[in-house]
Formats: structure tokens, sequence, C-alpha cells
């Protein structure tokens, strides 16, 4: 039996004369896009430029939602009221799948940006207005997020089909949860080390621990991240990586 | 054979703390809804609350596009390139239309607000941008604008339904085009004169021009200003006349 | 010997199109005025305006500074960055005092708004951010807020003039704190009530608790809303009974 | 008699998370600094964290203004109200001089940006909202532009002192004026032939125009721009050949 795993990353990540990603350098390698759709970043001709060479490359779209904060790149915590959250994240999910139709494609998933990502990973209220507004546009639509998140179970809940990721350029703990970012070692930064780890998830579903222990780690996709220098190349090395273990890669919506 | 008119009114011009008009009020009178999508003003939450009223009054719901100016409330003229109208165009369409459908309606329509309205009027490059975005979202959307403008002849070669109004509380010029309101006596404020214009809109599709003589107005729907004092009951005396005048009142789209 | 007290209020709180408060109706009423900076509210314009409407009145001006969230009228907690926070307000505080200066009249304190007030009230980093982001801008500025708060300790420990307010149409507690606005009863209606409160902290340093016991509350300012219909009606009323009480108005600054 | 020159570059183009410009790197080249305020690009903690090493640079700090037009970037014509636009500079001058003193130096000077540059290059308006901004703030202000520009003329019809500049890299007409952008050949790329441009214009005060000829060009500052790859190679390059050439490199303010 042959492994099957997505890799995802964030793209369209710029805004007017601003970039932050090698869109096209990413979409050659990745599985599923995490496009930005315009509260964190992301501006309407980004979002249907990527959207569209997206559908060239046959990768996956999905909404990257994010909290209404520009100059904070929606980084930072912000007490969002449940109404207007659950109308931001339709907004938002609205808007690019408009741009994805225009490419002739469709939207597949959602995922969470930055502090909106940490916040409903344990905020229930939180986790429960943005299921709200992705079911609001679509109950069809899966949602990609951290395994044992206050979101997944809230998607669960509301019938959505819940997927997990896994991060093989982050530390774990004994739990199978993340290292906080603030600890040190949380980040890992060896190509080569993190495409071991990526391959040991997606064959075995597996991690060793920061403590040199095994976790199981239940990922149906594995981020990437693409807004560092050399990002492409690490994406590269973990791709060839998983082909050479014989995993298939693969969108997973 | 009895006359039927549409009546449009802007709405949802608000943002955020901020409220301009009286949305509930006017969706009891008027049979479309110009909704602003967020650029030039309307937040997601706003966009969904009046959808939603909108839906449950039966008031037809268009997408009111505009600039990407809160500062200006998208009454400056911008010289936005051709791709990036056309994307903020479609960006702000589909945006609406997801909180059409999440309310269990559909869009209907598109309408220009302020300047892009003004520009798109004479300028045949901002117009076809603004009818590409309309069309890479749903070529079977109606476009409402001015009578000769460049917009609704691009609407038209592009195959939209391109939708004529009349403005009952603006000067008309012999040649039936509107005096720019920078002239004196360009803008009507006696909510009987106004309804009585336009009642002869819609009855006989003309209109007395400021020179005293008599123009046609091709008008399928009439607009109605909701931002000032006095909107709701000025709008209230216009249907009061439309009705007693035997036409009736139904959505265009 | 007679008491004096200043009576302090938000203005400028609109954006472009969008007012909220009766700025000249309220100037003739109140000894302060706390102006909004651009951050959640307030237009370069705007504040330009409000401020020339100040000097003429003899009002003076404070800086009413946010969170970056037009949006959510800065009214939602926010976890800025501490270098971040004191830049932001130092920029605001600077822009404001150059609308001051341009009407010729000087900037004489700084006040926090909504959500940045309550956060700052116990949180002693944002409140040494806040504090660090004004010194850098005027080491003789004080700073108008809640009384025990960390930003009057910050301000206290940092140097400045750390000037207590008091809030006749809020309920406080037996500790003199305030209620918190999520119980019921938390904030007052009646304007009459609301005025002999007033009058009751300027003249006796006291107010009468949620439990019918007496508090003391030392404040050297009065705080009117502003943003809420028949405003300008309650500070009249609450001016009015000082004055007949024998209460000399006079800015605090 | 030694010639004598400024170099000025545009910093801290940077939004959030985005950056444009290497900051640090120009620094150490140019003796001028055109900060951006915030509108099209520029937020506090970039704007502080630019002064304060331009400060340490011993580099002249101007205030570089534009259309409040982020996703824009300021490069797109906007038809600003007038006393909007006035107070819009105000502001933006403000706010930097805010971060000039919190840095223990001062705003030397003010540059418009992007579009506006371009608009107040014939615009009488405009240019004259922009000056009307500049003068609010400090009559002492010098401005830098255009040589014949609208802007300069109004800025000296008001007393200020206005300073030409000149740019190396852009193809001159035979009148002694910008070849517009549009135009093949408006912009040179080889770094060497924009240095001896440089050189020529600062010793000479003339540039060899497209067609051949020799235009007088008064320049009391160079233009080097950096925000392309390469663009402080460039700059070094230009340096350098001022220094070897005997001109000495000082801040015009």
């Amino acid at each position: 039996v042959s492994a099957r795993i997505d890799l995802n990353a964030d793209m369209g990540e710029g805004f007017g004369r601003w970039r932050l990603t090698d869109d096209r350098g990413l979409l050659r390698i990745v599985t599923s896009a995490n496009i930005a759709c315009g509260f964190h970043a992301g501006d309407p001709r980004t979002m249907l430029t990527v959207a569209a060479e997206a559908a060239e490359c046959g990768v996956a779209i999905g909404a990257h939602v994010g909290y209404r904060d520009l100059a904070g790149f929606g980084r930072r915590a912000m007490d969002v009221p449940t109404d207007e959250l659950e109308a931001d994240v339709l907004y938002q999910v609205a808007a690019l799948a408009g741009c994805c139709s225009a490419s002739g494609t469709k939207l597949r998933y959602v995922k969470q940006h930055g502090d909106l990502y940490n916040t409903t990973a344990h905020d229930a209220r939180q986790a429960a207005a943005v299921v709200a507004g992705v079911r609001r546009h679509d109950a069809s639509l899966p949602v990609l997020g951290l395994p044992g998140s206050a979101l997944l179970s809230a998607a669960t809940a509301a019938g959505l089909d819940a997927v997990a990721e896994g991060f093989p350029d982050r530390a774990y703990t004994a739990e199978g949860t993340l290292v906080p970012r603030s600890e040190p070692g949380a980040v890992l930064h060896d190509p080569e080390e993190i495409a071991r780890r990526g391959v040991c998830m997606a064959v075995a579903g597996e991690v060793e621990t920061r403590d040199g222990a095994v976790a199981r780690v239940r990922a149906r996709s594995l981020c990437v991240h693409g807004d560092e220098p050399g990002a492409v190349e690490a994406a590269t090395q973990m791709r060839r990586a998983l082909t050479s273990a014989g995993v298939e890669l693969a969108p997973f919506a």
C-alpha cells in the first residue's frame, strides 16, 4: 500500500506593490495553495493572478482567511465579535471563490492564517464563528487545521470535513502538539531534516518529539512555509524526499 | 396597458461603527437595493445584515461597486489600472454574491458607485474593465447605469443586459443628459416635484428639461437617494405617487 | 473654597463621509476635547477642523489615541507588540499636535480610546508602551486616565503628570472602580441623575456606589459621552448643574 | 571652486510585514532620506526606525508625502479635494516630524511621492494644497521637486525654499524636461552611464538629452532610486563617481 499526502503552502501574501512569496516557484512544488483573501494580505489582482496560475498548475486552491489587519499581517490577537468574524470569513471565502470560478476552477478548502489560526486552536467562540462563516458559504468545504484544535472540533460538529495538517519544520511535544514558537528550538531550519520528518509523517504517521520520543501525527497535508529565503528550495527538497520514499503527492480536496 | 418601474436606492453605506442610510426604512419602499461591497463603504457584517433584510422584504439585491477609497467614500476620481479595476470589481461582486446566497437569495445586478459611476459614463477603458469584472463573475448579471454611458455601451457590447435608470431629483439638459452637479439647479429638493417627475418618467418616458422643454428618458429603474435627511420620507412620497398613477413597482431584475 | 473641574468629551470621531459626534455642540459645553487621531477614527481634515474650532472656543485639546482599527472603531482588544504600540502612539500624538499648532494652539494632553483605554487599565506592558510613545513626543504632556489604572501608574513612574477622571454616567463598585459594561446597570441614562453624580464628584470627591455606599473618587476631569443621541443636551445639563453648585469649569491642562 | 550636491533616495517604503528598500544600505550612501509617512507606505514603527538610523548616519530626513492609497502605492492619480489634500500633507509631515524629534533630529524638507509628485508638476490646485499643508506645519521647510514644476512655483510664491532635483537615470528632452515613462528609453539602466550623467549634472549643471544635445539642469540634489534590485550598488557607483570627480556630497537642507 502506498502512502499519499498533500503539500500546502501560503501564497499571494503580497499587497499592491509588495510581494512576499515566490508564488510561481511554489506552485510547481505544492499540491494545495492557501491564498490570502485581502484582510491580512492579498489584493484582488494578486488573488486572481495566483488563482489562475494555481488552476493552470493543477494545484488545489484554499481560502487563507485572516483578521482584518494589514498593518499586523493578521498576526496579532484580535477579539473580534462573533457575528463580525463569521461575516468576515464568509466575505473572504466568497471573494476568493469568485476568483477561482473566474479562473475556471473551484475553491476547494479553507484554512486560517496567523493569529486567527492560533486563536481558533483553543478559543471555541472564534472557532465556531469561523466554521459558521465557512458553512454559510458552502457546507461541503473542508477546513484544514491543527489536529486537536477547537477549530477542527467545531468543523466536525458542524458536519464539515475537518482535515488535519502536520508541520515538518516545527518541533513537537510528547503529546504530539506543537512546541510554542516562543520556546527555543521550536522551529527547525535544516531542509534535509525537515524533509526527513515530512516523509516520516506521511509514511508512518509519526514524528520525533523534541525529547527524542515518537508521537503519532495524523496529517492529510503537510505545511511548507513559503515566506522565508530559501523557501522554494526547501519545499523542493521535501517534495523530492517524499517522491523518493514512494509517497504520492495529491491535493486532499 | 399599465406602466411598470423599479425603484433603486443605495444601502449599507456604513462602515464599522458608522451608519449613513436608514436601510430598514428604505427596504420597505424600494424594489432594488444597491448594497456597498466594502471598498468605498460596507463591512461584511453590514452587507450580510442588509442582504438578509432585503431578502426578507423581497427586494432585489445589486452589488454597488466602487473605488477602494474609504476616506473619500469612493467619490474621488482614481486612475486605477485596467486589470486591477477588473479584479476589484470581481472581488466586490463575488463577496456580495456570497452574502446573498448566505441569506437564501441571489445577487441580481451590478451598479457603479460615486466617481466610478461618473467616470465609467465617459471613460471607455474603465467601463470595459468594470464590465469585464462583472462578466468574469456571471455573464448573466445585468448592469444598471446611465442611459448613453460608456458603461452601458460596453455592457451591451459584451452581451450583458444594460439597464438604464432615471434620476427624478436631477435636472436634465435638452439632450436628455444630467446637468452636472457643479451647475446651479442641478439637484432638485422638493419631494412633491421629484415624485411628479418620477411618475412622468415611469408613465411617459419623459422628463421636463431645465429649459422647460421635454426630453425622452428611457428608464427601467428610478434612483432615489437614501443618504440625506428626509430620504425615507421622499422615497415614500415617490412610491405613493407612482402607485396612485397606476404604475406597478417591481424589480427590473 | 470653590471647587474646580474639567469636562472632557470625545470628538472628531468621524471618518471621511461619516460623522458620529456633534463637535460644534460639544465644544460650547466642555473644557477639554479628546480628538481622534486617525487610527480608530478621525481623518486629517476632520482633525484640523475640530482642532481649529476647539482653539476658537478656548477648549483644551487632547490626543485621543487608539488601536489601528477603523472597522472595529478601536473597541476590540488587540495584542500589539510593544515597539509598534509605542510608535503608533507617537505617530498619532505628533500628527494631532501638528493640527493644533496649525490652528494656533497647542496639544495639552493625551487620552486612550476604546479598548486601548480598557487594556492599559490593567496591562502593564501596553501601558508602558503608550507612556513611552507620549514621552518620546513630549515629556511634559499630562496623561488622562482611570484612577488606579496601570496607565496612570506607568505615567507617574515615567515622570508624566497622571490625571484621574471620573465617569458620572457609570456605576461604581464599593472599591471605587467602574462596574464592567457587561453587568446590568453599568451605564446610567438619566441626565439629571448623571448631572447630580457629576456635582458630587466635583464638590465632594465622592460617588454613590451601586450598593448605596459612598466611595472616594479623585477626579480632575469628568468624562461626558458625546456619541449618543441626546449627548449635547445631557452635557449641557451637567454643565449647568456644576455651575449652579458653584463649581468652576476649566481645562485641567 | 568645487561642486557640491545632495543625493536623495526614497526609504521606509514598507508596510507592516512588507519591505521594499534596503534602508540601512542606502543610508550609508545618500545624504538625504525621503521617508514614507504612512499614506502610500510606511507604518509608524518603520518611520521611527528609519528616522533613528538616518539620524545616526547624519543623513537629512525629508517627509515623503503621498496620496492615501496603500493598495496603489500612491501611484494612481487621485482627485483629492483641496482642503483634504492640505490636511493630509500636514498630517503626514507632522507625524514624521514627531519621529524625527523622537530620534533626536529634525525634519529638514518635504518631497512628494508617486502620482502626487507627477500631478503637482502641472496641477496648480493640488500644488497649492501641498504647499499650504507644508507651510501650516513649518514655513521654513524647503520643498524638493521637479525644476519648472507647478509645485516649485507654488512653493516659491508662498515663500518656501524651492529646491530642484535631477534624475540621472531618466532621459531628458531638448527642453530639459523628463521624457515620460511611457516612452521607450525613458529610464536608463546602466549604472556606469547613470553615474556619469550624475557627475555631469553636479559639475556642469548639464545633461545629455535623448537627441544627443545638451540641456541645462539646475539641481541641488540628485535622486537615486532605491526600490529596484541592485539599487544600493548603483547608488554606491554614483557616490564614488561624484567623489572621484571632486564633488562634495552634503545634504541640501
